[in-house]
Order: C-alpha cells, then structure tokens, then sequence
C-alpha cells in the first residue's frame, strides 16, 4: 500500500515541507533510507543523515533546524518519535485484522467460539475449549481440552497448549512456544530407577503477556504455574512447574526459571541467566547476564551479578581482580619469598 | 467427574470420618484447597493446614492425631501421600484414553500400526514406520520413514522424529522434541567456506525416556546417537550426534551435550550444565547448575561444580574467596607495601 | 538398497581385493561394522580394526598394507575418507528426491512456485510467497506472507518462517526453527508497565546456510537480521532483532547473540556463548563454551575466553589460579600473621 506525504501528515496532525504528492509504501531507518521508505529523526545525533537519506519522507519534529536543504519530502510534527510509532503500530495491527477460518481446520464441537475470531489452516481446538472475542489462532497452533483464552490474544502458527490451561487477554504468544506441558518431577525407586509424578496442575497466563518463539512454561504438579499481567518473556526461555513471575517482569533469551520459583513484580533479568528451584526474588531485582542464582534475594531492587550471584557492584569488582589473579599470585609467591627468606 | 468420599475410600482401603457423600472433582494442596478438592496430608510440617483448608477431603495418615476438630471430611490410609500419588496417577492415565484416529491425518500405505493406537489430526506417519499398541500419537506430529515407536509410548503435540530412529516403549516425549536432526558436522573446504558432512546414523531411545519439550537430540553422523533405559531429560536441552546417555540419567531444562560424549548410568545433571565433546563421564555423577565441563569424569559418583568444572567443595571454598577477591588483593598490596617499604 | 562391491568399486575407480559380488546396503563405522556394512579405512590410529571388523566391505587408501589377512571384501582408491564421503553425499542427497505434492496442504492462490518443488501433507504457503526450484518444503511448515525461498533449499518438518522474510538457495533449516518471529522491543510507559514497539522489519538468510533445530532467528525491528552466506548455526541458538552474522561463521548449540549484534565472517562460537547487544566482533574470533561477551572485539582472529569474556590464554591462566584460589587465601592469611605478628 502506497501512502501520500498529505494523507500521513493529516494523520499525524503535521504539517508538510516539499512534495505533498510524494508517496511511501514501507519504513526504514534514516540512514538505511531508500525511496519509497518513511523515515524519522528525532535524536540529533542522526542529524546528519537528515540532508544524505534516500527516504522519500521523513517525520521531524516542529523546532528541527535545517541547515541545508534536504532531498526528502518533510512531515513535521510535535514529536517524531512518537509520531512514527503510532504509525508503526497502525501497521502492525493491521497485520492482525484476518478474521473467519481457513480449511483444514479441527475445532470441537463443544468449542465456544467468540466473535471475530481467526483459525488458520491445520489449526485444532480440543473439546471445551473457549476462546473468546478477536482471537487469532494462526496455523498448525494446539489448544487442548478445557482451555481458555481471552480477548484480542494472538497464538503465531505453531503454539502448542495443553489441557486445563487458561491464557488472558491482548497476549501474543510466538511460534513454537509449549504452554503446559508436564513439569519435570520423579520420585526414586528401587535403586536407581525413577518413577513419574503427575502433573495435574495447570498453567495461568494473564493479560497482556508476550512469550517468545520455543519458550517452554510448564503445567504445576498440582495448582497454577502463574505468569502474572504485563510480564514478556523472550524466546527459549524455561519457566519450570509451579513459578510465578509478578507482574510485568522482563526476561530475556534463554533464562531459566527452576520448579516453584516466585519472581517479584518489574524484574528484569538478561539473557541465560539461571534461578535454582524454591526461591524468591523481591520486586524490581535486576539479573545480569549468565547469572547463576542459587539464594532467594529479598531487598527490593537488588542490581545482582555472576554465578553464584552476588551484589552488581561487588561482581564487577571481583571480576576485575578475576583478570589480573596470575599477577596476584605471583605478588603473593614473591612476597612469601621475601618474608620466608627473612625468617631462615 | 465427581468422586464421593466413600468412593475414594473404597478404592483406596481407607475409612471415611466426616461425611461419606461429600464430593469432590479436583485436587488441590492442603494449603491451597477449595471446595470440591481433594488434598492430602503426610508432612507433620503441614499439619496446621489441616484444620484450615477449604478442600472437601482430605486423605491422612491412619496414625495422625487430630488436635481440633477439622472442617473437612477425612480419609484415613496407611500411607496418605502413596494413596494420594495412586489417585494422581489414576487421573493422568485417564487423559491417555483416547483411541482411533481423528481426521485428516496422513498415513502412507506402508506404515504397521498395533491395536488401540490413537493418532490425532494434522499428524503424519511416513513409509515403513511401525508403531507398537497402545501408542498415542497427538495433534501434528511427524513421523518419518522406518521410524520405530514401541507400546505405550505417548508423543504430545508437535513432536518430530526424523526417518530411521527408534523409539522405546513406555516413553513420552513432549510438544517441539525433535528427534533426529542432522548432527553439526562440518568440514573445512577451500580458505574458509564449509562442506556440510552427511548425518546418515540415526537416534535409538530405549524404554520409559521421558523427553522434555523443545529438547533436541541429534541422529549419528554414523551409527547411533543413544539414550538408554529410563533417562529423563528435561525441556530445551541439546544432546548432540552420537552421544551416548546411561541408564537412569537424569538432565535438567537447558543442558547440552556435545558430540560423541559417553555418559554413565545414575547420573544426574542440574540446569543449563554444558558438556565440550567426546568426554566420558562415569556413574553416579552429579554435576551442578550453570557448569561447564571440559574434561572426562572418571571417578563415579563424583561431585561437580563450576566453570569448568571441579570438585563440588573446592568449588564452594573458591566462590567464597571470589565473592572477596578486592579484600584479598587489598591485603596483599598492603602486605607488600609493608615488607617493600621494610626493604627499602 | 543393496550394491555389489563392483559396482562401488567402479563409481569410485577403485579395485577390489577379495569377493566382487559381496554386497552392503549401509554404512558403519570400522569399529561398528557388522555384515552388510561397508566402512573405510583412512586413520592409521584405527588400523587395527582392518583386521577385526565385522563389515562386508571396506574402503581402504591404494597404499595401505596388510600384516595379516582380512574377512571383509577391500575397495582400494587414492584417498577412502574422501570417496567414502562421497558416497555419503549421494545417499544423503537421495535423501531429498522428493517432488510433488502430499494432501492436505494449503497453498495461496498468489503463490509462485518453481519447478520439482516437493510440499508435504499439513504445510502452509501464504500469499505472495515465492517458492524457488527443487526446495523442498516436508510436513507442517509455515510459510508466511510475501516469504520468498531461493533453489535447492530444504524446510524440515515444522519449520516456521513468519511474513515477508527472505531465505537464499541452498540453505536447510531444521525442524522447529523459528525464523522471523518479533524481536524483544517494549518501551516503558507510565510506572511499571510496557508497550510492544511494533517489529516491521525482517529476516534476510543468504544463500548456503544451514539452522538447526528449534533455533530462533528474530525479525528487525526495522531493517533486517541478517546472516550472511555459508553461516552454519546448530540447534536452541537465539539470534535477536537486527543482528547481523557474517559469512562462513559457524555458532554451536544454544548460544545467544543479543539485538543489533555485528558479527564477522568465519567466527566460530563453542556452546551456550552469550553476547550483549550492539557489539561487534571482528574476523575470525573463535569463543570458547559458555563465554559471556560483554564487550566488542575488535582484533581479528582473537581467541577469547570466560564469562566476562578476556583472552583465551589469559583466561586458562586465571582458571588454574581459581581453581586454588582457597590456599592463595591462606597463604595470604599466614603471610600476614608473619608480618603483623612482627609488627606489634
């Protein structure tokens, strides 16, 4: 779809400098600009591409200066920023507006359905499963007996979500994502042998939860594995049985959150960090990257770093002695040199 | 379904105190009970619960004394939590009930097929696979050619097994497993470019493997890649081409294996531990979370920790010293100034 | 299949020793031969098993000599790993002869398809897709909106590749993977709360590269994620929003490279590898296992090591120090009481 710089400047309540007729039919970078492409400035350290981009329009805020003149058509606007990502979202909710269902599809009949609501093809909806109003099920995506999802969440093709669990409302959850499957727990027997423990319970996800490709959630022993309102969980990342992560919690990439965990409200934990089983994390924690964290950490707001973990501050400053422990070693061997020299 | 108390009393060789037709559809920790559950109690820790809970039934111990009266009605057994895990086991069998064939699925001509096989909708069997009886196949599942599943055997939604690989009885591998990728082999060619090596083995896993969800386990770059009797492996786990992992091993979420590692029997490996390739680690290993392994474990039942890894205590005596290396090296610079200044 | 010795013989211009006639119908290593194998010989370290092996026919190199008599029928050529290779090679691409089309699938009306393309039962095409000659697309694959896939490229079963991402020829991603899903992007708004930035850009994979199973490659937010030809990445690898990988660099299993990553061609990462995001790594940097990378490096060909990343070297000398960490405290402790003791 083509748009004209008048048209995207009436949206935007902006005003145009140039070609009013100018059209664009994607978005780029400022400096990755091409024509056809819609771009912004808002940070003046990118000003300068400002006067080189190959944008055909570019969105900038009213008390821009310009201190040559510029190939591109300009929108300007309060601010660019925000401007240009209202845009954005625009355009990604279009992306979502499929409704009505594709063939082959399998939906049971004792499925309720909402309103508005896509399936895509090689899709299944077990038995008393509801699903409520606007929801998209793209393609080749599991929904076992007895689940619930809210309104307006997105499943991407793929996801898989076993029985009994409940999902909530304007979530997104991305390809390959497992919500419920068995969490990991053996009893011993015999000598070596092991035997299962079922795991009856469920997973709760509630609103507003994105949950990346490949992610793994599993169901509790017994009650709710409970992912609360707000929280996004990066891709590959693996939430064991019965955690809980508090309300809107950041995880990224890979983390792993061990069996009855609970996660505060607003943590934000890096990439591959770890969490031994039964411990809790006070709200506001901050997880660096590859952490290892083997003890509860109960001061709010906590900034905590290495494997085992530690105090941020702390760890950048052992790490620092880390680097040089050779030099420390030989110092050491020197001085016990001296000093035992002495005493014969 | 509901259960009455004389029922499950019934079943279970106990004797009812309270009300015999009090019903009950679920079950719940004594300490997160609510009407219509069914919760037990074995741990004398929990013991206060007992007076407190919300569930309908609780199951107790035929010795334990009631210092109160209690809200709920009570089942009396010789051993509460055995009768408890029974009831547990019984339910999740019952999930696995299911028999026939749902539509469309895709079965080639050529495929064995025992009796009471279930296979759900948008699942693929390819020629010559032979699936043993009682074998549940759920929703989108793929099959390759010649691959070899044994009775009982429950694969979850989503689950693919490449061509050639055998599959034990009485295994469950869940949603997003993928079992007999090709291996990562590649070899040099020209200055820096690569020529893929062909992964013609294949992956064997014997009886009562429990396979987390999104693991991998690489096919042979010739002969087998092999998980022994009664592995567990957790979610996201990697196992590379021709790795070999004893009976009884036990693996948590996130751990890899590289290439050609030999692992023994009784094993038991926490979260995101990571193994270089072709070492061989004996019985009875215990390997802590987030280590990293580069060597061979010879000695069984050997106790690891860190990265790289070493001897559990000497690893937890070194963290303690990491944790106040800046003190240390604060000392030595003072104890050298000392002796520096004495020699000066 | 089955093949005379022969016939081998003469693809490979070779000679046989010993019964023209036998004939195998798999492959197997020297030390894992059995009867119908056939094996080869180039390792002096394995020569020994020339003498034991349980294979019908073995490949050997024209110079080498027999101590003693053989059981198995000898192919001699000028150089058996490179001829057994190649026989890998034909039988791993015979592998992929397939063409045609399973039912049910669902291809879009605006979709393009070249010649001897194979789409297996329960795969999806979107519109406007472009699907290039002889790829082959096996069961369950999604292939989203606009996606375009070059010659010769293989989907395993379950690939999922989201909307207008585009994939070059000669690639093979394995099952699972996920290509194109969001990047991890949410901006703060008022306390505690996120909003989604929008992820309109997408995943450009150039020609030869191969993905492993359940890797996750992210979209850009705008722009591209980018991995550049002959990259070979293994399985659980996450690559995050507008990273760029260059040529030829090969990443094992379940390492991570965080959003706007610049990696140099012919790098070679080890296992569980983490990267912060924004830095870029130079040419030829080789990673060792479970490294944590918190800062670019800058200096081609560096070898680096641990978790904050240093030189490899330098690394392996602190470890040693680590690993005696414990008795440098005491030493530093008796060396104290020596001095102090003095001073007062």
């Amino acid at each position: 779809m083509e748009f004209k710089a008048s048209v995207i400047a009436d949206f935007l309540h902006g005003t145009v400098e140039g070609d009013p007729d100018a059209t664009v039919s994607a978005f780029a970078k400022i400096e990755e600009g091409h024509p056809g492409a819609l771009s912004f400035l808002a940070n003046p350290k990118y000003e300068k591409y400002l006067y080189e981009t190959a944008s055909g329009i570019v969105i900038i805020n009213k008390a821009q200066k310009l201190e040559r003149p510029v190939k591109c058509t300009l929108i300007r606007v309060d601010d660019a920023y925000r401007s240009f990502a209202s845009l954005l979202e625009l355009y990604a909710s279009s992306q979502q507006e499929k409704s009505g269902r594709e063939e082959p599809v399998f939906v049971a009949a004792s499925v309720t359905l909402g309103e508005n609501i896509f399936i895509g093809a090689f899709s299944y909806i077990a038995g008393n499963a509801r699903i409520g109003n606007n929801v998209k099920i793209h393609q080749q995506v599991y929904i076992g007996e007895n689940v619930a999802i809210g309104e307006n969440t997105v499943l991407y093709p793929g996801v898989k979500i076993y029985h009994d669990c409940i999902i909530g409302s304007d979530c997104m959850i991305h390809s390959g994502a497992v919500i419920g499957a068995d969490g990991f727990g053996f009893a011993p027997q015999n000598a070596a042998d092991y035997k299962k423990i079922p795991q009856i319970g469920n997973v709760v996800i509630e609103d507003r939860v994105e949950i990346g490709a490949n992610t793994c959630i599993d169901r509790a022993t017994m009650g709710s594995t409970i992912i609360r309102k707000g929280v996004k969980l990066d891709n590959l990342i693996q939430v064991a049985h019965n955690v809980e992560i508090g309300e809107n919690t950041v995880i990224a990439a890979q983390s792993g959150i061990s069996g009855s965990c609970k996660v505060g409200r607003n943590c934000m934990f890096a990439g591959q960090v770890g969490l031994a089983g039964h411990l809790a994390i006070a709200d506001g924690v901050k997880i660096g990257a590859q952490s290892g964290i083997n003890a509860s950490i109960k001061k709010p707001d906590s900034v905590i770093l290495g494997s085992p973990g530690m105090d941020y501050q702390d760890c950048i400053k052992s790490y620092v002695v880390v680097r040089r422990l050779p030099d420390l070693k030989k110092k050491v061997d020197e001085l016990e040199r001296i000093i035992k020299g002495k005493d014969s």
